[in-house]
Formats: structure tokens, sequence, C-alpha cells
């Protein structure tokens, strides 16, 4: 089949290069606002032509909307207006205000709101890879809205990608995202300015970074483009995570200007218990 | 040459397996408190027999302390007392009490005050691997009160363990490393409380990993039996690091909660000039 896909920086590209390689698309045609990006992937074979977004929903099966999510908002209604009986996902990290957005669309049934959990502190078509999505889990929400041929067209698509399907609602989704992912990009963004501020020469950041600090701090790396729009349309409930993982440090600043070891030791034998839950 | 290894852990266990077999080491005697620690390390080959202290003290040239940094504070005055001329060093990941405590000691010059930068998340002689140091940094700390056939020997072996070797002195490097190591376990522990708490289906933790949380909460399972003592002995600087970082928690939670957007994508593009500093 032949899948249009808008935005081709590292979701988009990613899954250009193994639907295609692994069969299950045809053509890829690519749409992209930004010319470098565009011509990109075109030069080093992401997708097979670059054309305008009406050129590129006519000509195809399926369209993948994998643009940050402001943008996001304002194409998918957009695409909707002008299929004709297509299929349409997007890859956004927050899914709530979209589904309401487009809740009484007369095509809302064509649209499968999904949410691939991959991604690198990377981004731009550049960053695409093979492989990037496989084993790790995608979220369709508020499945019960989309059609089921739609739904049957994005499903096989994610198997290709090898990535395990979850089924949860749009509200669940965001509050979930908020604690498992948000949180953490949250944490990275502020780790990197704490020390930014304060170790004004680099040198010393640079030899002392073996102590653990670039794991916590590689989301820093990530954009303000992509992460800015999931604040804004999660905030309320980012702002809510963010509220206790503020009391969870306090906690230990306490814990440490009282030298109380035995409330350290308590609050991190609490932490560990982590372990059974990620490998 | 002989030496011993206290402590035979993550890091006194890998320390013994690359110098062993890289040729730095003879004998490898090896004493741990902890019975079942010490007949695993014997039993994996890791050491090539256990003795008491004063027994490995005995045998050795050079003697490795690879404990948590309480113990350490109690057993390093305690061998500078016993050894006849052989070099002492310790892998301690904080530096200024421990110098400050031997520093009128008759042998201090036998002691060798080292950090080596390197490390997993996992604890005991299990966790011990080669390669665990290479290509990291070791910091040594007021080396002008170590003498030179000292530094030199414990120098050799570091470069045997193939770390790259900076001077710095011991209260520059507690300030240092509260902010490029000692934070990030912080950061990581006050997250994996933060999900616990919230979190109640495990289920939903494990299906929504794949979101950069994986990396950020690896150091959470990180032992109390090591990291309390560390935040025990540098309190003033990690409650410091500890405040400006929940300032920038703060910042990120006033701009998401204002929805201001542009003060959002400042915040973000000021932490991703990590990125020029960290690979």
């Amino acid at each position: 089949m032949n899948i249009a896909i808008i935005g081709l920086g590292l979701m988009g590209g990613s899954a250009a290069i193994d639907l295609k390689k692994r069969g299950f698309a045809g053509k890829i045609i690519g749409v992209d606002n930004n010319k470098l990006h565009a011509e990109t992937a075109l030069h080093v074979g992401i997708v097979d032509e670059i054309a305008t977004l009406d050129e590129a929903i006519r000509q195809s099966d399926l369209i993948m909307v994998a643009v940050p999510v402001d943008s996001a908002l304002k194409l998918i209604p957009k695409i909707l207006d002008r299929i004709k009986g297509q299929a349409i996902t997007d890859m956004c990290s927050t899914k709530e205000m979209i589904c309401r957005l487009v809740k009484y669309h007369p095509k809302r049934k064509n649209y499968v709101a999904a949410h691939p959990m991959a991604g690198t502190e990377f981004s731009g078509p550049w960053a695409a890879m093979s492989g990037l999505f496989d084993g790790k889990a995608v979220i369709f929400c508020d499945a019960e809205e989309s059609d089921i041929r739609a739904l049957a067209t994005v499903r096989r698509m994610y198997e290709t990608l090898n990535m395990r399907i979850t089924f949860m609602d749009s509200t669940n989704h965001d509050r979930h995202v908020a604690y498992v992912s948000h949180i953490s990009h949250i944490s990275s963004f502020a780790l990197a300015l704490t020390v930014l501020d304060q170790e004004r020469s680099q040198k010393h950041i640079f030899d002392l970074a073996s102590g653990g600090f670039d794991s916590t701090v590689r989301l820093a790396k990530s954009s303000a483009e992509m992460w800015s729009p999931i604040f804004e349309q999660n905030a309320e409930n980012v702002v809510q995570v963010l509220e206790t993982y503020i009391n969870k440090l306090k906690n230990f600043k306490d814990a440490i200007s009282e030298g109380d070891r035995a409330r350290m030791d308590d609050l991190i034998n609490k932490s560990n218990k982590i372990k059974k839950i990620l490998k």
C-alpha cells in the first residue's frame, strides 16, 4: 500500500525505513514544510517522493502524521476534511486534546489515535534509523471511536514495526505518560540547567561525566520544538506530577540536611522497588 | 605485585578481574566482612585467596579499599596504623572528610586518595565485570600529600585499568561530584518514588517504560548501603545542588502551569547546551 508520511523527522523517518524494508509499504510519499528535511529524506532514500499535502493524500492508502503535537492539532482535522476513505493515524505523545478536537468530525472513524513509545534524544531525518520501534509499546487511544478497517490497517502497520499494542482511553493515556515519559524529560532538562549554571569549567563536566550523569541527562538533548507543545497540551497532569516529584526531592533534602541516615535508607530502599518493575 | 582488595563488590571485584588479567597483579588477596561475598569472589576466581585484614596487609604491596564511604572512614586510619611501607588507596565517591581525617597521620604519605568515576547500578561480586573502568576518569585528590612512590604505584594501577587521570583538591572534588554524580542519583531515586506512588498498576509502568523513563530511572536501582553514606559525607554540597535543582524544576512548573510557551522554549534551549559538553 502507498503511505503518506507527514513530517520526516526521527519518528516519521524511522517508520518509513522499516515499513519499506519489511514490505508493508509500496510507495512512501513524504511531506515536510522544512525543505531541508524533505530534500534530505528524499536524498537518503527514506521516502520515494516528496509531494504537497493534497497530492500525498490523493495518492495514499494510509496517512501517518508525525509532527509535533501543536502542528498535529491543526493538521489532523484538515486532513480528515480532505480524505476519501483512507485511514489516518498520528504518533503524538499527548492524545486527549486531539481526540476531543475531532470527536464530532464526520470522518472521525477514519482516524486512529496512537502513540508509539519509542524515540531517541535526536531529531530530524538524520536521526531516523531502522529498528527504532522494535519491541517497544504502542498505545491505541479511544480505539472504539475508530472503524474496524482503519484500526486493522494501523494495527498491521505497528505489527510490522514489531511493537506491542496496548489499548487505553486518551485521558488515562495522558495521565500515565506524564509519569513515565514527560516527567523524565523535565527531570533531565532541569538537571542539565543545574549543572550548566554551576559548572563554569566545561573541562570538569566532561571529566566527571562518568558518574551516572550521562544517562540521567541524556534526554536533555531533546528539542523544544517537540517538547514544549507536549508540556502545553498535558499541562495539568505534568504540573501535578512535578509537584509530587519536587516533594520527593524535598524529602531527600530534609533527610540529608538533618543527617537522618535512617530516613535516607528508607527513601532509597523504597525507590529500589522500581527494580521489580523494570528489568 | 600482590594486591589486597578490601571489599569484594562491584568496584573492588571489577578492579581485581582486570588487574589480574592484564598482568599488573600477581596474587590478589580478598577481604570482606560479608561471608557470602567473600566466598563468591573466591569461587568465581575474582580473588586468589581470602584472608583476614591483618593477613592481607602483611602479604600485600598495595592495599585497595573498596567499601562504602562510612566503612572506609573507619578502615583507612586503622590500615595506616598497621602498614609497613605499602601504598594504600581507596575508591570512595567523597574525599574531603577522609583526607581531613588522615591529614596528620604519620603515614599519610602512603595513602593516595582516588575516585574512579565508574560503576553500574548493581552491586556485589556478582556485578563485577571486566572493562568497567576502561576509558573513564579517575580523580586523584590532594596528591601533593602522597609520596612519589605510592603515587606512582597507584597511577600505574589506574593506567592498567585504562583510566584518564585528573588531579583535584578534595574540597573541589566533593563539590564537583555533587553536581555530576550525586544529584543524578537523587534525581533518579525521587523519580522512582514519584512513579511508584502514583502508578498503582505495575502493568502500566512496564508498558510505558519505553518513553525515556528507563534511562533516567536506571540509577534508582543503586543501593542505600553505598549511597546514604555518600550523601551523609557530602551533605553540604548535595543540599546546595538540590536547592538549585528544585528551583529549576519550579521554573518549569511555573512556565507550564502559566502556559508560557516562550519560557518553556527558553528553558529547554538553554538545557540543550549540555550537548556541546557531553557527546
